[in-house]
């Protein structure tokens, strides 16, 4: 079997790497032409040193030659990377393959999670070819081989099944859910409570504050979710709870960081360039208060993050105000 | 109002502050004179060095004298205590004022839940005066005024609802929730859960492991919950996941600590000693695997907690055994 896969970030990597110790003809394709010279030269990524990528794996630059023979494609661009990538392979004429998501997120300005912006753009009728691997993973703690477990999505079960057996091994457990939205939704929201999380850690306001932002972050994204016609199982399980659980106790979050900072006094644009890079939970943030309105879902924990970033309320007065919110019952 | 509050250790000394801090006069009963002493002279809890129990704060050793004139019994003894606290009560003829369960935890031997264990000794005509209070809170953080929020549930409303009035402050927020025996369940079992993530710690399995055990653990308890007549909702909420991730990310806690320590080759009997306090969750998973057999739910996690506690079974065998597990439909 040959994978076409689609960035070489640490997941991308990471996930080749998985595939590829499992005896498939992975290729990954970058643009970055330095990257792609110095994985086939030197068979280490910049983000894994000490790791060895095994023959098996392949590099290009070269978009077409991805694909050629490939019989799955894995996509890891980042989210905003989603629409001009498949864009560009929509105009050679997409191969009929299962295609598996594993970035995470919400598409800035449409709001769309990431497998409606993929049939959009490469039409409608790939719908069952469309497929996702999501849950609690940091890249680094799979390429040592430590247990993981993460689930398995897709619009059809045969997809669902054949993404299972791709990616499964002794260390990492995939669970297959036919709930593809909602592992979409659970994954992309996670990062305004990972925000979040990070506000209340950088005011100093102690791990029961953290566990009581996540229980509640989860219930009122649960509750859009389910809105959204996702099964509330689905927000539950490893790719909700499990990456949220993940996300907003690390550090290492960008998103978490990003709410540190804010919290710390930087305002949002500071925060944006001390980060360097997208914080995904900052654009997600507006596309879910959308949602929110349309379905008429009250989400607290997302509109004082939004507050927050965009209006400048100062963190502190933002939580005074959250907790002078009339209480009612928990499930409600 | 005048509040009898049972036990001295930091969560029933955290609430009691909390509770006079709002104006209440509390009484606290102690078995252990020179504490007793201790807070009536120094006004301080070795707990919390620097904090100044208010004059409305009272200490007793008398088990009848605290009952003088109370208007609500909180209860914060351990959950061994539980059974002769109150048949002491009941030699005098407990009064019928609401009774608020604090603690958390699994009867040994009967297996019954904390409600159950006062309504078999005071008898069930009680059952509409008890209640319960909790969740994710660290006594650390109440005590500095660091936001916090939790349940309370009853099996009478009004009940129910006087809790939530008698207990809520600007930074303590108290949800109500009618399923007690939901709310008794999370808060008892999660300490398994925590076995296994410090165990998982232990062998350096890194925080996507632990994410995982979390979710998978969370779900099969709250499928025995289920089985029990528990809501599913409970279980997703405060006393249930949020308590599940304060405790299970924390070694803090000793259930937690006791998993690690065995995880580095310490036998039972070594960690328990070394902790030198009762490990709640190594009785509660005994009882939980009782429940689990008779109401037909697999747990195989707090199995695999089971094996390592009481069959020797090598922390990283037992690891490998559960990753070998056949793979269902996640929500299954």
């Amino acid at each position: 079997m040959k994978i076409a896969c689609l960035g070489t970030g640490s997941w991308g990597f990471c996930l080749a790497y998985l595939l590829a110790g499992k005896g498939f003809d992975t290729v990954s394709w970058t643009t970055k032409a330095a990257l792609a010279h110095q994985l086939k030269e030197k068979r280490e990524h910049p983000f894994f040193p000490g790791l060895t990528a095994p023959p098996n794996m392949h590099f290009t630059t070269d978009i077409t030659a991805v694909l050629d023979k490939a019989d799955l494609i894995m996509e890891s661009v980042t989210s905003a990377g989603i629409r001009p990538v498949f864009a560009k392979l929509a105009e050679n004429g997409c191969p009929r393959i299962p295609i598996v998501i594993t970035s995470k997120g919400i598409e800035q300005n449409t709001g769309l999670v990431l497998p409606d912006v993929i049939l959009e753009v490469i039409g409608e009728e790939y719908k069952p070819f469309i497929g996702c691997v999501s849950g609690p993973s940091f890249a680094q703690d799979v390429v040592k081989g430590l247990p993981t477990s993460v689930v398995a999505s897709s619009y059809s079960s045969e997809v669902m099944s054949f993404v299972c057996d791709t990616f499964t091994t002794p260390v990492f457990r995939v669970y297959p859910n036919s709930d593809l939205r909602g592992v979409a939704f659970g994954g992309a929201l996670k990062n305004i409570i990972a925000i979040a999380c990070g506000i209340s850690d950088g005011l100093a306001l102690g791990s029961s504050s953290r566990a009581a932002l996540m229980t509640r972050g989860l219930h009122e994204i649960r509750k859009l979710a389910v809105s959204c016609g996702c099964f509330a199982d689905t927000l539950n399980g490893l790719s909700g709870m499990g990456d949220f659980v993940l996300t907003c106790n690390s550090i290492m979050s960008r998103n978490f960081k990003f709410g540190y900072l804010l919290a710390q006094g930087m305002s949002t644009q500071e925060a944006q360039t001390n980060i360097g890079m997208v914080v995904e939970g900052a654009y997600t943030c507006v596309s879910a208060l959308q949602l929110s309105k349309k379905n008429d879902i009250p989400m607290p924990i997302s509109e004082t993050v939004f507050k927050i970033i965009y209006e400048a309320m100062p963190p502190m007065e933002a939580v005074k105000a959250l907790m002078q919110r009339t209480i009612k019952e928990e499930h409600l």
